[in-house]
């Protein structure tokens, strides 16, 4: 009967769990003392889909707020293969080794975790893992960019209040969410390759334009001239855009995550970027910014939703999204007809 | 007495004038015949913000849309100063020589006919003004540029009906009217200058990537160096980013409006886009993709307005922008109790 007894003892130790699960100003506590185990379970509610929690989780969120002015938030985006999580694991390291805590976030909705998500398979940054000062947090599941980018919004600020001095936010850049991304962020760093028609491949447009440093990675071995080349073409295309709002010229430099060159110099550039900006105030105005950035896309999300999921649009959408496409009414009328049954319905 | 005379001469002549003021149908009937004035009322009506015309522009607008499918739509921008009217002049010129309708539209939500809007000014397109194979029509006035936006795209569909084989559609590349333009027409131009740190001044981050093909202008004289120059730089420039959905390299010319030289290689490359974009269905690929985003874009854009035109979100949305903006409560959580409140008056 011993397997029984085992048995017995696990449940009792799952009930001692359960009964021991802390009240929300306990994980806020833990939260505010850097306890790592209460920051995972903070995070876990402000992800969860149960509307049970949803209270519990705002609670939290509001409670930390107040906290989370100190911290650099970073996003990095680059196609699959270019050396991301190698990037961050040598990146992690040299922050944690300057005395820095880090957390290290993910934005990727078509992830889940049993399809090998960026971040999922943390196989792939051995080292930062087991890193006191590091926190590595897979990207929230969830279909809609819009739901996986609020989780993900959240929980920075829960890392800002346990404490995290930089935020990495890494993504994957083949879709829509290096824009969420980019919206969530003091500073945007896009890695490529090198050479290999590279340049050409995979990077979504309107990307470069976002970037605040472009970083050539696997600049080692044969590949350093490779490198080089890409860095003087980028520098050459990039005095073609216009300079950013607070007049920065993005900066083009060669990394090597693999052997950790590079990496230094990256972070001189940022952290003398943060610095300007909080001199001339940017950094605030930017910040502000981003945060009217997600409260109209919230806004607009859901109204969306609404107008979308309604019955009468359901069931009239169909016949005027044909219309439209037969050329038999106007795109702009068919709106109005939509919305004269949507609204008519609502009264 | 002969003033008074000539006073009712001229009431006369108003009466009678609005007396055979014609009826939709016979509008429609003028304008499918090719009769400019039919046109230019059918325009007016459409542009009308009366709500008493509204059934009238809608008839016609849908009379006209079957006929509309053949005309090729370009669209033309660039910053103040770059020659937008002469190069227009010249590529009217040269197209009219080919036996084309031309007809030259403008979206410039800022312009009132008295602040002399692009296009107000209509000696800046002499020749063109007096050319019969032309028409040429100011920008609709309007704060909005939704509002803009749609008459001008329903005023093109009037001119496609009326035989015109190419619209051009100008606005200034200050703004996010090229966004909008972008979104009406088939192929896309944008006017630089050479030198002079041009590269880097007034136009928009993103309009470059939204260019299907870059011309320097006043290639001519002594810039006619510094334009191939700026042409070898910008092609270099163009190669970085990812080629289009139909795998289109935008393209990079020089021309000299003034001179008229250059446009005439220039119609060669659209009019090549335009046949090979109609082979591979692109072309119809592309239009429809655009009537889906004007339906969206207008169903999003009243969405939005009834929402924080409504008293209730007026009189919460300051409180709860200050909260966000003070670190009270997240972007999201504003958002949900605004929808809140919102759809609670609504019901």
């Amino acid at each position: 009967m011993g397997f029984l007894k085992n048995k017995e003892d696990i449940q009792q130790k799952i009930k001692s769990l359960r009964k021991s699960s802390p009240t929300v100003t306990e994980l806020v506590q833990g939260i505010l003392n850097g306890d790592t185990a209460a920051l995972g379970r903070g995070i876990t509610l402000v992800e969860s889909t149960n509307s049970s929690h949803l209270e519990n989780a705002n609670t939290i969120i509001e409670s930390c707020l107040p906290k989370s002015k100190n911290s650099i938030r970073i996003g990095i985006t680059g196609v699959p293969g270019v050396g991301k999580s190698t990037f961050i694991e040598a990146f992690g390291k040299l922050l944690t080794d300057k005395g820095k805590k880090v957390a290290v976030l993910a934005v990727d909705p078509s992830s889940t975790i049993s399809k090998g998500s960026i971040l999922g398979d943390k196989t792939r940054m051995q080292e930062l893992i087991r890193n006191p000062k590091a926190f590595i947090r897979p990207s929230p599941s969830g279909k809609s960019l819009g739901g996986v980018a609020r989780k993900t919004r959240e929980s920075i600020i829960l890392c800002e209040a346990a404490g995290y001095d930089v935020i990495l936010i890494e993504t994957v850049g083949v879709g829509q969410s290096e824009t969420a991304v980019h919206s969530m962020v003091d500073f945007f760093l896009l890695l490529k390759l090198a050479g290999a028609g590279d340049e050409l491949q995979g990077i979504k447009r309107g990307v470069i334009e976002m970037a605040d440093i472009i970083v050539i990675n696997k600049a080692d071995g044969e590949n350093i001239k490779q490198a080089k080349i890409a860095k003087t073409e980028f520098e050459r295309a990039l005095h073609l855009y216009p300079p950013k709002e607070n007049g920065w010229i993005p900066k083009v430099l060669t990394c090597s995550a693999l052997n950790a060159t590079g990496t230094d110099e990256i972070w001189e550039i940022i952290d003398t970027y943060i610095a300007e900006n909080k001199k001339n105030d940017y950094f605030t105005i930017k910040r502000n910014q981003q945060n009217m950035y997600w409260l109209e896309q919230t806004l607009d999300d859901r109204l969306k939703n609404q107008f979308y999921q309604s019955k009468k649009v359901r069931s009239l959408l169909d016949t005027m999204t044909q219309n439209v496409l037969e050329h038999k009414v106007s795109p702009f009328r068919a709106a109005e007809e939509l919305l004269k049954s949507y609204w008519n319905a609502n009264q």
